[in-house]
């Protein structure tokens, strides 16, 4: 199959999604019967948790270890206090290596990253459609919109992407600052604090079976401006 | 500062780098301090760990629960069996959402999102070159290396980046078969064996003092090519 043959079969049945099935159906079909024993299994017991004290602590512990550890960090101390075990066995510290993308790497945006590991341990099989949900309002809210107590607002941007060079550099675009500033350093702590909060929120709306589904086409996962690298002469005509 | 000028001055520093320093920066300036305790603390113990057979494992978990949770759940089994505790509190699960680069959002591949997380809890603090070290093999290498026993090889391709959309699609186009085949998941299947047994290697080398230090442009981490985005109609001219 020559290249253009294969973007043109590959378009008939969506380019652009990567991988298509998620763990999820992995789970549904095997109920984790393989996995070898940990003394605890997912999903974790759950209490609803402040959003805001989350998102306090997350913009703090940004200075400790940035974003990723983080966003993990902030809720899983709250899951501490409110639950206990099973969230006691787990250090926090294990997430410093999301920070920056991946050991500043630029790719997954750490907050998500974070985020996404404690959703998994407290919702088990239902993790796909909330961080779903977290990576579409990450992709298309004004962001960071935390404010901390005493400290004005600063500028906000679409991430566009849950990638964080995309993120990143639309943000840096639109403030004028370069990404070795305090000021985009600011940035990112503020939005671990945004990250975590709408976190808490979904966490606490799956909790009360009130949480929106959302439908995100797989075929849009992964829109990283496909005619960039698709370019349009070799895309099929119709 | 306008568009060019931002991109001008953004280059003078280094575009293409996001977020420059990583969470090892915070570790060393802060020893964790502000971190609400768990039980364990990072760095765990290690023992050497026999990287053929973390890569047959990780080849069989792909079929549970895809590549995160497959390179994770592979390093994690084999630790849990030689070391023990604390290892036996983290339940492989929780890395189910990395798959196909984050609930298939097509970011970072999720064998090195669960290998970094390993790693993380193996080396603490000297986690950063270690990762540097496989995200740079796995950009530069042929993968997937690793082959089943009574299998054929398959055809391999250089990732280029450990971004999950780019890493599939470069294979995809190589081998003429689409992202929702049964051959692509044979490959990513394989790839996880590759990088769980990589990433044993690296923790083996490591833990006996024999850790060739690589040094990997923070610049260069976030290499996504960057003249797709920003148009040579934008850069200085010098």
């Amino acid at each position: 199959m020559d290249r253009r043959n294969f973007l043109e079969n590959s378009f008939k049945v969506g380019l652009g999604m990567t991988v298509g099935m998620t763990a999820n159906n992995a789970i549904a079909s095997n109920e984790f019967k393989n996995s070898s024993e940990s003394k605890f299994k997912i999903p974790y017991p759950y209490k609803k948790i402040d959003p805001e004290k989350v998102a306090h602590k997350a913009y703090k512990y940004y200075r400790v270890g940035e974003c990723c550890f983080a966003a993990f960090g902030a809720i899983m101390d709250e899951l501490r206090e409110s639950v206990g075990e099973p969230y006691t066995y787990i250090p926090n510290e294990m997430f410093f290596y999301g920070a920056g993308g991946g050991n500043g790497w630029g790719t997954l945006c750490g907050t998500l990253n974070g985020a996404s590991a404690v959703i998994t341990l407290v919702t088990g099989k239902e993790y796909s459609k909330i961080i779903d949900s977290l990576y579409e309002w990450y992709s298309t809210a004004q962001l960071p919109d935390y404010v901390p107590h005493n400290k004005e607002a600063i500028v906000t941007t679409k991430p566009e992407l849950p990638l964080c060079h995309v993120s990143v550099m639309n943000w840096c675009k639109a403030s004028g600052y370069a990404y070795d500033t305090k000021e985009r350093s600011e940035r990112c702590a503020r939005l671990a604090g945004s990250v975590a909060r709408k976190t808490a929120e979904l966490l606490n709306a799956w909790s009360d079976q009130k949480l929106k589904d959302i439908s995100v086409n797989a075929g849009c996962k992964t829109k990283m401006n496909c005619m960039m690298c698709h370019s349009s002469r070799l895309l099929p005509k119709s």
